[in-house]
């Protein structure tokens, strides 16, 4: 089957959780990434949640020799923790930030201030003598999934999954092979994967493997991993899948995923995995073929446009909880300025010598000033930003009703 | 000269300066942009700054005739003021917005809380019989200059146009056509110009036109403009070119620009002009050829290296100012949380009866708390703020040095 002209290409995945100071055994865990990496020399490795740039220095360091090319993609507050390492070399970079991503407010979530993005690294890949193919790669993560049951933040999922299609419709055009490592944080059968594969004609990795080795299920959550919250995977007693290797042919190519596999907990030699999730390597055979392919959708259009209904149904949702938000909070910035309005005129009319004397003792009437402005700020904060996350979601579903219109028109 | 195969594209740009309560007759000039597109039919409008959605749905319902096809841009908190109105169906839309775009903080500019993006319709437009093209075009406005001599603004307006040109790298890639009309805020001969031209392959409507029409040098801020602040314009008494048109073939089409004209004040029979800058109307030919023409760069690339090497020192600098800022505003935020644990330890202390006497007036004491605790907030706000700058002006400056890289290694 391995001819001339087929590329064998194995890919690492992998979300890291290398958080500065709140990971568990975060340095020996990365140390024991870069001796992995070197030892089983992939060809492209995507990994997330590198937070740290000096962890990311570290195992280029280390990397060097083996995968002589990689990129760092910076981005939000903390970063985006995207890197990747290459042995083919990186000819490009392009980095996409979601348009919505948490609330700010939500310091607990903290996924506000990680600028989550997807980063796209363009590299060529020899394939046989003489030829090369544009290999395009994504690696990301998406928002994640705090309750399952109700689930606030869906309509930014979606908005990012939909923005990530679209990106990659745009951007994959002209490549010959598009390949998307990273942590979905969705399940594999959820509204945002049933768009994302549709919308884009991504295959599954996992779904398409000739072999499969590894957690059952090809989960990558999974209870017998010591750095997993285990009360989170109570109602998923074999674990969860949501890092995902996907990949597609777009001109003259064809690609199929000779073998998956997953970590399944220690790493060998050791005690400790590698991250709290497992890490999801494939390897997939790239062959060239006669005539060019057009592009694809992944789900033909019926079944598409039920999808892209389904998804449109969970932003409309979205849109209205922030139409409510942003009423609320434009509705208390108001009542804190009436507020702050009417001590003014108060002041000014005691300083008028119009009153007999002030109502109330200086102190209280200082410290009701100081809460009244405080809460003038901080609604002002809320409505600006709720204002935004409107015009997002009214464009993603504006730009949803644009592609049902175009499924429907189709032949 | 015009065959079967060849396409007459009539493309119309403005920057409407229509911001609600602020523009100067506003609902006249809107009704007048609309008339004059309803008569003098062109292919493709490309408006910016029509910030009131109101003015949109009342252009679209005027133009629906005309025009069916249009799209309006949605994000940031007031909107991207972009929108589109075509003769060819609008397949599909992506909006990028640009990472940087000026300080929430300078409330006086405003640019910040735009959104300023870059929207994208992809659209086919039928050439000859049976042949069609797809036709990328592109609608955008960058940061605006608001002092040429000290322009605080230039790595920020750097960024977009970096971005701006890899967006086109990477999305224009299957297009035949690519086409941008939009209030670029920058002279011919600056670095961000010139970056976007050679790194994209982009060319100068008006220094290709075959014909030219209207403003002296094509400017498109002239000081014969009743809505033009004219001390603006005292050091170019001519006026400045600032809207653009560019354009690229990018496989087997070749594009040429018959005619180029501007609006110069005054719109015929009224007394007032379109906008406070002149609009911009191309006549492109667009022509099928025998082979593919592969993609090129626009300037020849040891000139083209000296740009991104100029463009990467200007941003360098910003880098440096954001580092400074994130500094200064991080002890600031150090000082003000000192200054409160000390009030606090001092308030404990009297509470406890450790000190004899509370040294200060109650009220004195509240009012210091308050303004450090307002100091804290403001200060940690613009330290993240200034972090995010920072990590976009390193990853900016990262991807330029990539590119002058591949740049050097070519034969």
């Amino acid at each position: 089957m391995e001819g001339e002209s087929t590329l064998r290409l194995r890919v690492f995945d992998l979300n890291c959780w290398a958080i500065r100071y709140l990971s568990k055994r975060r340095q020996e865990r990365v140390r024991l990434i870069g001796d992995t990496l070197r030892r089983d020399s992939f060809d492209l490795v995507l990994l997330q949640e590198v937070w740290s740039e000096q962890d990311y220095s570290d195992l280029r360091v280390k990397l060097a020799g083996y995968y002589p090319f990689s990129h760092y993609f910076r981005s939000g507050v903390i970063g985006s923790g995207l890197c990747v390492f290459s042995r083919f070399p990186i000819l490009d970079t392009l980095l996409y930030q979601y348009s919505l991503n948490g609330y700010p407010y939500m310091l607990q979530h903290g996924d506000w201030f990680c600028g989550k993005s997807v980063g796209l690294p363009g590299s060529r890949a020899g394939i046989g003598v003489g030829t090369t193919a544009p290999l395009l790669s994504l690696s990301l993560q998406l928002h994640a999934e705090y309750c399952r049951e109700k689930d606030a933040y869906l309509p930014h999922r979606l908005v990012q999954a939909w923005e990530l299609a679209q990106f990659i419709r745009h951007t994959s055009k002209a490549a010959d092979v598009v390949l998307l490592g990273g942590d979905l944080n969705m399940h594999p059968e959820d509204v945002g994967i049933r768009l994302l594969r549709g919308w884009t004609g991504l295959r599954d990795a996992f779904a398409e493997a000739t072999r499969f080795e590894g957690c059952k299920n090809g989960c990558t959550l999974v209870p017998n991993n010591c750095f997993t919250d285990s009360s989170e995977l109570l109602p998923f007693p074999l674990g969860i899948r949501i890092d995902y290797i996907l990949y597609k042919a777009v001109s003259s190519f064809i690609v199929k995923c000779e073998e998956l596999k997953t970590t399944t907990g220690p790493a060998p030699g050791t005690d400790i995995p590698f991250s709290d999730h497992e890490a999801v390597m494939a390897t997939l055979l790239i062959q060239r073929q006669g005539q060019a392919v057009g592009a694809t959708l992944g789900t033909d259009e019926p079944a598409l446009a039920d999808v892209v209904t389904e998804a449109r149904t969970e932003v409309s949702v979205g849109l209205r909880a922030a139409q409510r938000q942003r009423y609320s909070s434009g509705r208390m910035a108001l009542l804190a300025l009436l507020l702050l309005l009417l001590q003014a005129a108060a002041a000014l009319g005691t300083l008028a010598g119009l009153g007999a004397e002030q109502p109330f003792p200086k102190l209280s009437f200082c410290l009701l000033a100081f809460l009244a402005l405080g809460i003038l700020v901080l609604s002002t904060g809320l409505h600006l930003f709720h204002t935004m996350e409107v015009k997002m979601l009214h464009g993603t579903e504006d730009q949803m009703s644009m592609a049902l219109q175009a499924l429907q028109k189709r032949p």
